[in-house]
């Protein structure tokens, strides 16, 4: 960063606060009717960013770019961390809570945490689903507000980094259907669900929520938004718990607060996906010590590999030099965002790049996608077989009314098709300013000749400064080692591809 | 196993040696070009398998099947282990080494391990390509030789189970050039390659080798085979140097010893690949308490499988009870091969399991397959995609030979196409007996349809209770958790496949 705004007199600590599945039901986005009292009040001190993208649409890949900086095709995290899934970064990867600790920073971690392995993600503190039940620490907003208060009772001189993993408002009605598909019942005091002391449940009728244009408008998929907006409730309350333990612990003004979700909602054209609503997340960036553009919107670009750049210029240190794979030194692609804190910035900060790779391990579908002011352009690798569907969502109530009103022949009232859905090309691009909604794709289109080769061409300039593996994929073999070592190289393969 | 053969006096050890991408290239299986006295010798006194088969034709999925008893899908071992592949073992997995650890048995592995986490395969006397140069450890045969003669040396009274993992005859064309296509010159006493003293390389004129019906016959892959024969010469004096080694330390007589390969040679349709040539491999086990059958050959089938069932019988060991991601306690499906020393069996051994899942990161293309005794069933799951290749084998002058006879439109002089060898039918179905080089599918031939039936339904058992996670792949998704968590279920997702 070329910011120069050091006030080493100052105290400075971080709070990174990350939804799960979150995406912008609330009023700083627009969205008038899902209550986030808490979330505007944060706004209130914060710059919003509206252009602000995940590199992932996928939970461990996503929570790992955002804890090292790194692509998840860099880091190793290719896919979800848990059960036979079994993805894990690579041994050697410095990441911001690793990079902390060395620097004398105390790092904490509550909620969810879902990469590994441990010693590439060390927290001092650490109370996460993969210690404790994720239920507890990532739902029971009354237990995190403790662990929080716990956190910051520890008498420690240290300036601290603390990371808050909010389970909600993932789904549950894959793996705790009892508790409602997003978990809006677990501790709401109903009979058999328990009781969250500090949550408030906020209720919705199904005919007054927004459906996003990409979900499709009916009685059933209305119901399941209706349940996302209570569990955002919950969400939104741990917000507000959260920022009072801090404020009662006297941080209130030396804490760069940094709020987001790591992908897309749970819905189609969401999560696992590359497109905007997959990948767009909301971002929240409170600095005590830049009130120039307090409650304002930024028109920046930011991408969530971006937080560790803007975490290490907050506390002025230097990324490690080191290499993976025995390659060339790795070099983060994200940018600090605190100039953008102190004004709009006159030019960059308007691309970001996208890669995913697996979520669950049957879900090989790689894509690599580039988000500019304009265009949207996505790489998918493995196009000619169908787009494949988490356990997660398949269960869900939206896609099983998607697959009935499809086989039934009934009105879908959706966008689109599960056949259009399923089959994708090789190459999609989209013009964002005509076409929003992503429907008309204009890969093929001659107007749109020399961009496309531009964006492709800026695609894979970041595939190779980010040692992407999957480079020469599908229609060559990369060669990077032996007599390619120094310099790799795609060849071809003749397939076809 | 049935057979009960305890002799609870006589000492009892292991030594088990895997070459890698060793295929039949010696007299034991009618190859009378390649020189393989030290096979031959141990043929001589073993019992000799025609039909043993790779579970997985890809090496660190094969050698986790090799050390655990459990197909790639089940132990978590879906790819290669090392560099940005980085697939590892669930830290469940039980392996055999665990196993005997526990069990007062003596561990010890010299050369190629390429499995992981060393926490799941913990070797008590270990120097493998994890913690020394590959090179040296799997392929220079003098300083393997003594680090047997040290493991043999070091006063211990417990039995041992000696693993050796030959590097040999593995090409390195991709990673050391300098060395040959299969670093067939790498310590042959040439300027800058080095001296193996004990190695006495056996070179052969490319017109005199046995061209495969797999490959095509050539100047270019007879000099590729010609080059793999000589470091076959390597492999095979190693062998001769550990035998001797373990004759002299007095342990000839009270030593099971297992020979066998981890997949099929790195040539077109053998390495990566789920036909007879990618996972039919050497096998000869010898035990001095079996002389019954020492140099006979047997029609039995086995499976790389049943090597962890073997060494448990051998040595009287249960299979520990426990599960992974807290599903059904874990079984073994492999089979004791000691009965088969005694006497040909009158049924069983007549079947053989396969699954495959990525090789190198970016290779996804799952297989799943079942040998029987006149049938072969191949379920292609990626089948809309090209077959992925290699770095390895894409560098390789055979690929490289028929890429650019295929592109200059030149003959051949193989049985297939480059065209063929990428795209492949979902389902192959092949009738070994009338049809040996598998070329004419019969899946759908009506004739073969109950075969066809029935095989697949054996193939689904066995990934039932072997927990494959692609097991409803592609057609469908698999739920295994909350409401499905007793009982699995495959859900169609209406895409078509
Ligand atoms: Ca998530
Ligand atoms: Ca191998
Ligand atoms: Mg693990
Ligand atoms: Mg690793």
């Amino acid at each position: 960063s070329s910011a120069n705004i050091r006030h080493s007199q100052v105290k400075r600590n971080v709070l990174v606060m990350i939804g799960d599945d979150a995406g912008f039901e609330s009023q700083i986005y627009n969205n008038s009717v899902c209550k986030t009292p808490n979330l505007n009040k944060l706004a209130e001190r914060s710059l919003i960013f509206k252009h602000s993208y995940t590199s992932v649409s996928s939970c461990s890949p996503s929570r790992s770019a955002i804890l090292t900086g790194l692509p998840e095709h860099q880091n190793g995290m290719y896919g979800l961390h848990n059960g036979y899934h079994h993805f894990e970064s690579f041994e050697e990867v410095r990441s911001l809570p690793f990079i902390l600790n060395q620097s004398n920073i105390r790092t904490g971690l509550i909620g969810k945490k879902h990469v590994g392995p441990e010693d590439v993600y060390p927290f001092e503190f650490e109370y996460s689903g993969e210690n404790n039940p994720i239920l507890q620490v990532g739902r029971n907003i009354t237990l995190m507000k403790e662990l929080a208060h716990k956190f910051f009772q520890t008498q420690d001189e240290r300036p601290f980094f603390l990371y808050i993993g909010f389970h909600d408002p993932h789904r549950c009605g894959h793996t705790l259907p009892q508790y409602g598909q997003f978990c809006e019942k677990f501790g709401n005091g109903e009979p058999g669900m328990g009781k969250i002391v500090d949550w408030k449940p906020t209720l919705y009728d199904p005919a007054d929520v927004i459906v996003p244009y990409f979900v499709q408008d009916t009685p059933v998929a209305r119901a399941d938004l209706a349940a996302q907006y209570t569990t955002i409730s919950r969400l939104d309350q741990g917000i507000g718990l959260i920022l009072g333990e801090l404020e009662a612990a006297g941080h209130l003004d030396d804490t760069l607060i940094i709020y987001s979700s790591d992908n897309g909602i749970p819905f189609p054209y969401g999560r696992t996906n590359a497109y905007e609503p997959s990948t767009a997340e909301p971002l929240l960036v409170s600095s005590p010590l830049h009130p120039e553009r307090k409650g304002q919107v930024t028109e920046a670009f930011a991408s969530l590999l971006d937080i560790v750049p803007t975490v290490l210029d907050w506390f002025n240190i230097t990324y490690p030099s080191y290499s993976l794979q025995k390659k060339k030194i790795v070099q983060l692609t994200g940018t600090s965002l605190l100039p953008v804190l102190k004004s709009e910035p006159a030019k960059g900060f308007d691309a970001a790049f996208m890669s995913q790779d697996l979520h669950e391990i049957t879900m090989f579908y790689p894509m690599r996608a580039l988000r500019t002011r304009n265009m949207r352009l996505i790489h998918n690798l493995n196009f000619k077989m169908p787009f494949p569907i988490d356990q997660d969502f398949y269960i869900s109530r939206t896609f099983q009314d998607i697959l009935n009103r499809t086989r039934q022949g009934e009105p879908l009232h959706w966008f689109s098709s599960l056949e259009r859905y399923y089959y994708r090309p090789e190459w999609e691009l989209f013009d964002m300013d005509s076409d929003p909604q992503e429907t008309t794709n204009v890969a093929k289109n001659a107007k749109y000749a020399s961009v496309f080769r531009e964006m492709k061409e800026q695609l894979l300039a970041w595939q190779n400064v980010t040692a992407d593996p999957f480079i020469c994929y599908p229609w060559g073999v990369l060669q990077d080692s032996g007599a390619y070592k120094e310099h790799n190289k795609c060849f071809p393969l003749d397939n076809g591809l």
